[in-house]
């Protein structure tokens, strides 16, 4: 069902890209570094960003242009489509009340994870985490989780495409570990990662399935990394209740 | 600078209004139903819908069409670039902690306020609240905040396109009633919202302004309903200290 060439709409493709152009390093620009970072002509990305103007997504002061939260509402188009966050939060919610913590959901998009609900308490990561936040896969609990649910061709075609580099001393970042370390969290149904993604922090994950026993997300809870891992037991207990909740409500009212 | 009619990009208007048509009534359509709700033809819904497939923001199965997470980048190249998520969210952690109230931050959108910020604590609102959810602004404390600093002709623009209707028996509804209110909003520097959103649920809500005084965005913080008001000021002090510590912080960094 691939569509001819003739069928791709360019002006499309060029419009989204001139909006991901911006971003926190350029959240403001003139039509000259719109025109440099996209690499259209300039009459091009005039044309684009006018429209988008026009559109409402866009503002200008006629010299430099930036995103308007109008924006939004393109993300959450897909946010409020797909259902899992209603569905989550008030698990995630009971949750980090019973144990002080952060909580979040979150799906796989590509080589990353995507979290699209989140309880925060006290701040331990050093990067705020927020609905829409990334981070690669292979280094998260959630993102393991997910990745062991994956398929044989999808496992491989994730590991094709990612690009896997330590981001603490203890992160696994070869393939032959981390497919190892997949294999043990398909087994045991959860994930633990201590300090990986960063020193001082430990995550674990579980996974969400639908009614069909397919692991549509993954939920987690997140700690201060301490050395007797004490607080896991209850904690474990805690998520893989949430994640049967959440499981259950899912395969009760579907994601769509 | 205006462009002519003929700079405007069709496609572009076109791309981006098949992918809000997707919402939470809609998570996944058919070719026939995208065509019917974007009130476009079937072939021009189909090579629409065939390039946000091949440009990864869509999924099909060949029959249904639906979102990816991927379209929550569109929304996150706003979010990341307006700084103020990131300024505010530790000042919000902050505040959450020490009252035990989920608290927020958020922009105006139109009519409507946008959540750019959030920590959430235990649920008090039948809806549940996430970065991107949408309120109108006259009913909500954070709403009138920032109407109270639009200058008139903004402000009239605003009562000329808003829908003003009761969300419960006390909201205020009519023009002159929110007018007398907003100008007690500007007096004071900060709004009371008791129970006009939803029943039971009580909000205060303070400017955020940046270095030339400008109202940025609005911080508040949500309670339940109580009869004699306790705990409010206590909860007003807080709030002023964040909307003062973020206004400084946005003074400092810039919101761009």
């Amino acid at each position: 069902m691939n569509p001819p060439g003739d069928q791709f709409v360019q002006s499309l493709a060029r419009g989204l890209a001139v909006i991901t152009a911006f971003d926190s390093e350029h959240p403001e620009m003139s039509l000259t570094e719109v025109a440099q970072r996209t690499g259209f002509s300039r009459a091009t990305a005039r044309r684009f960003l006018h429209t988008l103007v026009e559109l409402g997504y866009m503002r200008t002061d006629g010299k430099t242009f930036a995103l308007t939260p109008q924006v939004m509402r393109l993300g959450t188009a897909y946010l409020s489509g797909l259902g899992l966050p209603q569905l989550a939060q008030p698990h995630l919610e009971r949750m980090s009340a019973a144990l002080g913590e952060s909580t979040s959901a979150a799906v796989l998009d590509g080589t990353e994870i995507v979290y699209v609900a989140r309880v925060a308490t006290r701040r331990i990561m050093s990067v705020g985490i927020t609905v829409g936040t990334r981070f690669p896969a292979y280094a998260t609990s959630m993102g393991r989780v997910l990745l062991a649910a994956l398929d044989a061709p999808a496992l491989d075609a994730y590991f094709a495409e990612a690009t896997l580099v330590p981001r603490t001393p203890r992160t696994l970042h070869t393939e032959p570990a981390l497919r190892d370390e997949l294999d043990r969290v398909r087994e045991r149904g959860w994930c633990l990662v201590d300090q990986e993604l960063e020193r001082g922090l430990t995550s674990m994950a579980a996974p969400v399935r639908d009614r069909n026993g397919s692991t549509v997300a993954a939920v987690n809870i997140s700690m201060t990394h301490t050395d007797t891992g004490e607080g896991h037991q209850e904690a474990l207990a805690a998520l893989l209740e949430c994640a049967a909740a959440v499981s259950k409500d899912v395969a009760e009212h579907g994601l769509n």
